[in-house]
């Protein structure tokens, strides 16, 4: 069974998961130690406005307090940014994570997509900012987008986020998977020149932490918070999130780190999903999106390794796959897998 | 400093928390050992559909998969179900939950605020039903009610049900403590007989997890779970709370125990707070609201004994407090500190 996202290992006989997109070196040692902690606490509520863990964010980001707010997730800001705004037409360029859309099709307004082509490999074109008009309300970009790892430069990013204050449109920025990348290319150094830029990422991958569920938002429109913050349910943050998100935030050699294992990662599966026949995107991210005209996802899940079928992102179609960087060990034993496909079709 | 809800530990310097009204028994050992083993699997995104959770509770509660819905809290499910339905007018009666009123605002209808007096000993009269028109949508009703502990009959539930079902008004019924009481006064058997009942439950205070963030609700209308299903965040169920909410649908005799438990406990207290001078108005949950002349909450805190003052619930007044039953010898220790003040008083 395929779903709408990737991970589904409840569903499928999994040995490998190259279908979520969580960073392969696994959870910092204290972020664990910390959960095992924090069980020893759950019969306590937790901290409702989570004061501890905001504080040590503030500092690692060099944020005022006021401009942050957790959510259960990304998902969960995304929802409650949707409800605060209630934008009457927002844009959701494609392909992109379908969280976007799952939020604004909770509230009533307008969804117009911008379809990026694969011959530009999927790259805006000025015919993006033909779309951003003044009735638009709200724009969802992601930086790197998934599923493509697409990376905007600064002054690409910037020359968006003028265009929007222009006309009025708020962006809400998915910063996710930025962690994995060049940091250079984020826009947190921004958020007080833009008021209309609302700036999310998570804990959840960069930490390996999706069980725990934590994302935040960076905003400096004093207006915005209280309005979004009001659609988010009161202790909408778990002891466990709280207690992990606080240690995550002494990661910082955790995530130079990672940096370096994931770009030497990409690069050697980039390499070899080249020479396996595929066509590999150019992505900037942890994962990278390929198309195949051999068709891998029943091939590959029969050897209990699961890939990310991208047919049914909007904006895509068969053949295109999503597959996570991960540890070297486990990229050769995928694309020997992979190789293996090719060598059986052609024997029959 | 008091907030608008108890168990605030984080800002007071607390050594028994009567404030919060979680089970004193503590949290199931199969419960917690299933919290330890989450923190191995926390790198796994969690079940998006939470099957094994869903079949769990759906088995132990006798009620069909596709009439329950999870929330990362009960909080969750207000706010979704506020937005699933948008209710043009709201009907709340008080003194109740804070977090009726907080989910209510998060959208733009009006709302009613039915008052129910002290010398009714804050029950429901016949002018209940005069507030209850055609032109409200939504009623929140909690059984027993939090802070008074008034516990309905399934007479006068089923009195209000018939009338909301007759005037179109769907019936948001907060069980989020029966499980203390006398669980004969439940709906849960009734949820086929009234499409516009929404039953809300926690695992959080009867398996004394507010740190996991876990409830549940309960409707037999088909379109119902899409409408509210909708309005919950992807991913909303961490990997903690549907490991430990499969292991709470499994300990059926602790909650027995824990009825039998808090009945005796319940009554012990009361005894003790009137002996002590203090008004106790006639609860059947795991807590008590009381009324003192005599100020309590600063003299207790500097006794390090937290509990929770009522001033600020919309209906009460100064002098009104709620406090948790708990085990036999923290009940004694807050018994003797409440006298030890009075006697104090006595002797300036």
């Amino acid at each position: 069974m395929k779903g709408i996202h990737g991970g589904d290992i409840y569903r499928n006989d999994v040995k490998a998961d190259f279908s979520v997109n969580v960073n392969p070196l696994g959870i910092p040692e204290a972020v664990e130690a910390a959960l095992y902690e924090a069980v020893e606490h759950c019969s306590q509520y937790p901290d409702i406005s989570a004061e501890k863990l905001k504080k040590a964010l503030s500092g690692m980001l060099n944020v005022p307090r006021e401009n942050l707010l957790f959510g259960n997730g990304a998902s969960e800001l995304f929802m409650a940014i949707i409800h605060g705004i209630r934008p009457r037409k927002t844009v959701i360029p494609i392909p992109s994570f379908y969280g976007y859309e799952y939020a604004a099709r909770a509230a009533d307004g307008e969804i117009i997509y911008y379809e990026t082509k694969e011959e530009n490999d999927f790259c805006f074109q000025e015919d993006f900012f033909s779309v951003l008009t003044e009735d638009v309300d709200l724009l969802f970009l992601a930086n790197p987008n998934n599923p493509t790892g697409n990376l905007m430069s600064r002054k690409e990013l910037i020359k968006v986020l003028d265009h929007c204050r222009d006309k009025g449109i708020y962006v809400v920025l998915d910063e996710c998977f930025i962690e994995f990348c060049d940091r250079e290319c984020s826009m947190l150094q921004e958020i007080n020149k833009y008021t209309n830029l609302i700036l999310v990422r998570a804990f959840t991958k960069i930490f390996a932490i999706p069980g725990v569920r934590l994302g935040y938002l960076v905003c400096s429109n004093p207006l915005l918070p209280d309005e979004i913050g009001r659609q988010l349910p009161e202790w909408n943050l778990s002891g466990f999130a709280q207690a992990a998100g606080y240690e995550c935030a002494m990661q910082a050699t955790f995530v130079e780190k990672t940096v370096a294992y994931i770009e030497k990662e990409r690069e050697f599966l980039e390499a070899g999903l080249k020479k396996a026949g595929c066509q590999v995107f150019p992505g900037k991210a942890n994962f990278l999106l390929i198309y195949s005209k051999q068709p891998l996802y029943d091939k590959l899940l029969e050897k209990g390794i699961l890939i990310r079928d991208c047919e049914n992102f909007r904006g895509l179609s068969k053949g295109f796959y999503r597959i996570a960087v991960k540890c070297r060990k486990e990229n050769e034993a995928l694309l020997r897998a992979i190789g293996e496909i090719k060598w059986n079709g052609k024997v029959k």
